[in-house]
């Protein structure tokens, strides 16, 4: 059985991913602040459904839709054009009464299913640090809600990701996250100074694409 | 949509951000001690008064107003007479009734409403832990509490920037805090030792502008 | 009475380990992220099915035998066809489901003894971090379960291995993990940097092949 | 209006300091064991009441005062002739009974305003570790209090200065304190190698003068 | 009175020792995986029997004797027949029934009486994190628990040694270890890459011989 | 007042000291595994006794009187024959019973004075950590408890000398302990590669001679 892929759309990156991200699989993408986290967010599932026809889904946990929207339009993106043909879905909770566990999302898997949305986007990977406020003193339950999710998208037929912030991206002083081994693959996204200023660099650490459904 | 841009009237910073700090955005100050967070942050609301005719809010959390005024001055800011022509307001609250959460400072969005501020400054972001003083013990309500006080800043219209406290700055130690991820943009002051002195050096880590209204 | 070799074949690594594993001890594989664990894991088993002519188990924590069962395909495994033939097993439980200890997995011995299994290789040790939640609170009873189920493997005559993450494996900032005390062999798999590309790396740390039946 | 400085009247730091501290400012001096951080807060003290006719307040925490006093004596200063004069105060408390917060040291302020004190040392902050004795559970509430007790000082319109203890003073390696953003100004006293001897040395941090008067 | 040195037997280390260990007492063996601390343990008992008629105590908590036993004789060392002999005696207790602290160890000092025991091994000190579970909560107790027992072994005029697992020894990173002061003397086992292939290197840290019988 | 220097009798240590310890001062002797502190603070008891006719009590923790009093005279100090004339006690406790505070050891004030002793070596500072077992969750009882007895050693006319376990004592990467800046001198004991060999290496950090009497 040969491994279908799936094309970002994403300038430079279907290359380097070669030929694209493996579809229905998961993916992590990880780097310090600045460094195009929510970009390259929006441009999966943007250019998946101008380009590649297929439908998407924007998760956003703390910033409004309407700046999502502003931000994208300003980087050429109109997602709004999307939303009104039906193709891109923008979903929020107010933060105020983010808590509770996964069931308060329940409605997110039915507009998955009646929409045929096939790319989402979750930005970012804090909104579980939300639902499950102890998590430090639990660590497995958190790692448990978060796969989970993945298996619910997964067995939904999507192409998964999610953004995570890094504290530290200097690759001396690189320490992988409990979440870097949960997703199938996850990208860096850093900057490196190249004398007198600094170039963005993408690094795809695991990009084979297995784990999570079920 | 273009992007407003809002000009700092902070000698050199308007270059570095191309421009200014995008309208209606939140932006974090951070550095060691002695770095002049503060006084980035006077500059910000006197300058947006005295040039470009922006009203503007500071509010000091550990310091007294009277000190406040002085400093400005000895810096060639005179703020006592904006505030006499109303278009700079100080605010402050004592530090033995620091506590119980936002709603002890409800009066202040009725301030920045009638008053028509454009601009508000926070010194600093310690004003958050006094106000939650378990937040080691949760951090998330930190977190969320933060993004509501943003929210609300950005909804009436305002330009927020805060100055936080930063233990190492040193280019080759550095680790992003949880706050450089909430806010939308986020400048770093150090001093970087050239030779026999130092040097003051102002980085612009991210400053495309978004994040948290709602 | 000398060592009884087992051959992993695994191309390349009988070599590394003289001949191959001691037979009925324990090995811990250990790496970062994308250093190719999983597949370790894998050709263990199905190499020794197919050409090695012993039965194999492969338990799998957090991906769906399915997403194992292409995944290995892709690499040129056909484990599906070894299923079929009695010679592979793959077994795994909802994570949903996934506590209470030992118990829940009374099932798996039998299965080793009915089926005549002499390999398990168990993906990954995460699968004792679900089993006792409160771990970090008691880390000696953490380490006596993992005993406790190594000798129940060894005592039903099997080889076995197991993946672990970490976080680390850089040569030169490497801590050892508790587990790796506690396995008789391990393997350690990184990528060291070799000018503009990596290069997959293996240490074997230790192999001398003792520890845990009793 | 321009700032007011006041001469500390020690050998080399008034140049360091372009003409001494500014008048009626908080100034943290921090360093390592044996730097001499109780010998320039004595210096502060003495020279003040000697050679500019402040009355000056020394509070001991640790130590007993007549092994200051005699320790003043071996470095050349007669802490008890300007004790008779009425010049200079010291201050201790039983190391047996201190606790219970700020309360238990009311005669302080009195004895401030009676004197006509104007300069104030505290050797060392761990004094309010031993008053509020949870801080490690509550840090903001320490802060608060040192806080409070800064503003008093500044009420009463003296110069205080405070030594601090600091674990690590090389300049590579530091990391600053939560106090060191508390005062308005800082100094670190450490000892760098100079080949075969250490030489002292003091790095002024922070000497702008503002902070905590309320 | 002149110190009675106590010949290992082991190649090599009595040149290192100037002739060997301090009779009667307590050395620490600590080392990264794989770098042979149980074959020392081993050595040392074993060649104890064999040259110097000297019986011998091998405690092994996490390996059962058959183990221990199949491990020592591919090395050279038949502790079989020295079993037989009445010379080395091999001590195990099912790590499931491993917690109550030392009472359930006190048949080990009759028999070390009563077989004339002179040389023990401990393999290894995680033997006290099993018996007391709550160490991280009570580290005096732990340290108390495994001085008194250090003080039995010297009473009864043992030479005693323990295994202990240290996860750094790189020697510009180490750090000590609390047992590290507790016993008389303790011995790194590490390896030191030269070039192409790994030494081992065996490092005596202190050898005075002292400590703990009372 | 001229400080009055006291004559350690130590080879060497009096030359670096320039003359001596302060008397009635407490320093503290810090050192890795090895390093000798036991064998100095041994040195300046008995060195006290016999050369300059000043009574000593060593105070041990951990180790036996008679392993003590071996190890002496190994190293050429007859510690027996001055406790027949008198001049040295030896203290001890049995670990068992060591806890419950001060009170336990309220015999040693009585011995210091009707034996009329002038010097106290506490071996080791440990000592403290066994009287108050929950010193980690108020680290300030504890150091209130040793200026407590420091204070009393003082009060007694004696000078006072404690040693102290420190794991790390690279120059590079030391890092001060709490205890570093409470005794008024401090002494490290350390090793420094040399080639092939270890040089002991004896650093005094704080002399002057201060602190703790009330």
């Amino acid at each position: 059985m040969a491994v279908e892929k799936l094309k970002t759309g994403i300038m430079g990156l279907d290359k380097i991913l070669k030929g694209g991200l493996r579809r229905n699989s998961s993916i992590l993408i990880t780097g310090a602040p600045g460094t195009g986290k929510t970009i390259m967010a929006l441009q999966f599932v943007y250019y998946g459904a101008k380009d590649y026809n297929e439908n998407g889904l924007f998760i956003s946990i703390e910033e409004s839709l309407d700046d999502i929207r502003d931000f994208a339009e300003n980087l050429g993106m109109n997602i709004r054009e999307m939303e009104k043909k039906g193709k891109i879905f923008l979903f929020s909770k107010p933060i105020t009464t983010l808590s509770g566990g996964l069931a308060s999302i329940k409605g997110l898997l039915d507009l998955i299913k009646n929409k045929k949305i096939r790319r989402v986007a979750l930005d970012s990977i804090i909104f579980f640090e939300y639902l499950y406020p102890k998590i430090n003193h639990n660590i497995m339950e958190y790692r448990r809600q978060v796969l989970i999710f993945m298996q619910k998208m997964k067995k939904a037929g999507v192409t998964f990701i999610s953004t995570s912030e890094r504290k530290i991206t200097d690759i001396d002083r690189l320490e992988y996250d409990m979440m870097d081994f949960v997703f199938e693959g996850f990208i860096i996204l850093s900057r490196v100074r190249k004398g007198s200023y600094f170039e963005r660099v993408l690094t795809v650490e695991k990009g084979g694409g297995r784990k999570s459904s079920q």
